[in-house]
């Protein structure tokens, strides 16, 4: 398959380096055109701009936030413009629910398709085609992308045909990421100030109940203060609780888990820890409690 | 070994029926007396009063609450008074990090032993000889209870000498427990809010990054509706969450998800669900959104 | 001074009429024509649309929320485009931080001025001119106000020349009042489920410590179970709290009553009571209490 | 008539010595008894126990917690062994409905009158009889007690006979104050963060909407990050939330506000506040929003 993919981040190149193993014909595009490079060494073409998708059957984009993929899909060279009609624009980016709907619609009028596709995992599963995929959209688009998700991701989860649902889960599923994170936060902090060692907690809770990588991996986080270089920043989880709360509210669901959440990532942005990994919300329990 | 056991609620009948299967000399002590039958007709003795454990080397109570366990440890006729100098109490119930202090010294008063060791587990797994016991004494005491521990549990996480650190460990745990049935609570609203069946996304969760028997267990029942009878009580819930709040404002440990959960567990009495499995509070983001 | 009005809602109807009786030339504008009639019986001249501006030395607009704004503002035969040079564009509207910062820059482009001018009072402070203004502006812009806003207000208080303040200072307000709101709902479910009544008190609170309007009016409106029709409606409510939440995490300020606020005006959407009055959130703890 | 006074701290020795300048005959009590002192010189007898009220018709008891009053109470050398039968105990203290409760059953069964009596107001309005009671009793034994009412009070509310009630008002009203305190500094350290000046800002709520001494004054030490010595300890303000949960609890009253300001005092705490005035917790806010 022709397929494009923009967006070369510590996920996208990650996703981008699977297609090609996977032996589709891949172009790729990046804001900063030196990411391109080890892609381009592996065999993908570089483009210059969304102009050289003209041509494409498949899109992907992973992209950092809304005003990206704004970019990437309305502005004057953007693949509203450019991909042909038929092609499928597949958005892996963690973006609002309410721009989804959006880009369904445009993509709808322009006669190209549109599938979402938010991913979980972080940077090495995506580099091992370990991602879990969350997708909605046309039953048939969507098979037609198997080929892709095969190659991308271990397992795919269709959710519905309206794309704005799979955000929805994505966002959900980042809001329990970071719940689980606030909550290692909390009982560490507690434990720890009753004379506890910390890495000693974390070894029973996910030694009996709490036995998967997701405790294991941000409770060593959090037990070891090690909060750079980020997987995931902080500001990143900041703005997926923003459009968790976003969308929350657009549907009248209250959220005092996700609100205390938000009040974590300001806080930790406030004391600049924007760049940090978003597990450093998970030591702001035990500043709070006096603890260094 | 001669044992006695205090206490034969659910998770108590299962442990005791563990001990006896391992052959240890038991004697039994409930105050509803009906409920020392079934283990009474598989071998074990029934006691009176704790008057009949002054011959015991090992007496282990699993008791609903800290009022249960002073009562059965100072009152005129409690262990205290009763058992012989150099015998261990094992306390198992989840009780107040207080209380398993006061009881460390009482019993190091009267010659004898105190160990903590509160348990992770429902009903099944007690019965089952599956639970995950956290374990905090004297180390030459607690290694005269291994037979103990192997016939009820599936792990022995030995965590202090000094008992109470236990039982901060099983609250801190409880409250780990609750955060996810709050966290699942939240998602799952929002979701179904916006349109996603709630059991398919609770496959999808569970099938990919939250694949443990806690997310399954707990978002069954949630996605279910589901909430009696009890596996765990909503009262004992809420005892749980108010003793871990007490002991991190013992320690100065703010804890904002803790909060958020003492008020779901006490709207959730005000609407008469003491009775429920305390996984109904995961019930209440869905009706303040309006949900059935 | 030939001044313009635009938004005949409850507060800007009162707000008019005051301008009218200080005998300025008023010039109304309302989308819904009829609501302009009361003034131009007493003397105003209705506007068909901004263009009836264009000989305006100062437009007052008083109106729902960003959107109205804006287009007053930027559509194609809006303020910016009819508003002669040197004309003041005095916005009353409780607004997003991030609009007025957009206004301040949008006039000065087009010659003109932008005075931000939000309002504390209800209707009828409105209508008797005992409004309290929080202005902010060029100094000297600010003085040929002088008499607008002597006819409106009680008193002026002239926070900044950046006129985005004053809006800051009035989400801020807006919070602080309805952390009264809430805080009252509180402590009356509290009081009633241990037996008191609800208006005594309220009495008591306010002949003593909480002696002023604010508390005796929304604590009546709580007593009283009586929030429609609304003084000031709970979407408005819902909306200001989220313009504050916004403001704060642009300014990376954690604001933990301001998210229980939110998600109160959430719940009370959710059920359906968009149109009561903002007070009605203060019936909420009595709800989760499980009195009626 | 023949009082007697327990508790001579900042509130209790201004309001014993009104007691004194109204003419009664004045036995007083306190554990540190240097603090007799000042009012033994202007008249007062210095009690050397609870021993020395045997002749007393009221005493009135002002003290810091739960336990000092039942130290008082039920020692073997207190009140309920020495107060003559018909004699009137008068609490003024901030304790827990429970105690309360407990306090009106055991006098009643040792023939004596309980009468709670908890009061508002800070230690200059105590010396200077301006103080707000809220009292709770048998009508006809309250009605004996006006004389001190009046000479302590500048009003007295009688909320019920059941004197727990008094209590209850007594906590939910600290709940409010310390709402107003948090509310204050989290629109302080949204304003802040702002560039607007914070005592300015404050001169702008209380010369309008919050026009009273509470905003005032505690506005004003918030403002000035002024807060030693304490005018009432931050430890007892915590306790007083402590309370407050406690009663809404037993009521099954959740309290959002009050959870965040129990997180509040205890974060202070963690950093060694207890000794501050209660008011550090407006400060908070600003600490998160990474303001010094």
């Amino acid at each position: 398959m022709k397929v494009g993919f923009i967006g070369l981040g510590q996920m996208g190149s990650g996703m981008a380096g699977r297609l090609l193993t996977a032996e589709h014909a891949l172009t790729v595009f990046n804001r900063s055109p030196e990411k391109m490079q080890p892609l381009v060494s592996c065999g993908a073409r570089a483009a210059k701009s969304m102009r050289d998708f003209t041509d494409a059957e498949v899109v992907v984009s992973m992209l950092a936030d809304d005003s990206s993929v704004e970019h990437v899909t309305f502005s004057d060279d953007g693949l509203l413009k450019n991909l042909p009609a038929g092609a499928i624009h597949v958005s892996c980016s963690t973006i609002s629910v309410a721009l989804s709907a959006r880009l369904a619609t445009a993509h709808a009028g322009a006669g190209q398709h549109y599938v979402s596709c938010p991913v979980f995992g972080r940077p090495d599963a995506a580099a091992a085609g370990k991602l879990f995929l969350v997708a909605a959209g046309l039953p048939n688009v969507i098979d037609r992308l198997r080929p892709i998700f095969d190659a991308v991701g271990q397992r795919t989860f269709v959710v519905a045909e309206q794309q704005e649902k799979a955000n929805l889960v994505k966002l959900s599923g980042n809001f329990l990421i970071a719940a689980v994170i606030e909550s290692l936060g909390e009982a560490m902090a507690l434990v720890e100030k009753g004379g506890i060692d910390r890495h000693s907690y974390l070894d029973i809770l996910t030694s009996s109940l709490f036995n998967i990588p997701l405790y294991k991996n941000y409770g060593s986080l959090i037990a070891d203060r090690n909060f750079t270089p980020p997987g995931f920043s902080s500001s990143l989880g900041q703005k997926d609780i923003r459009l968790t709360l976003t969308a929350a509210e657009a549907l009248s669901v209250p959220l005092p888990f996700a609100s205390i959440l938000r009040d974590r990532f300001i806080a930790l942005a406030a004391q600049g820890g924007e760049t940090q990994d978003w597990s450093a919300i998970g030591s702001l329990a035990a500043q709070d409690a006096g603890l260094a």
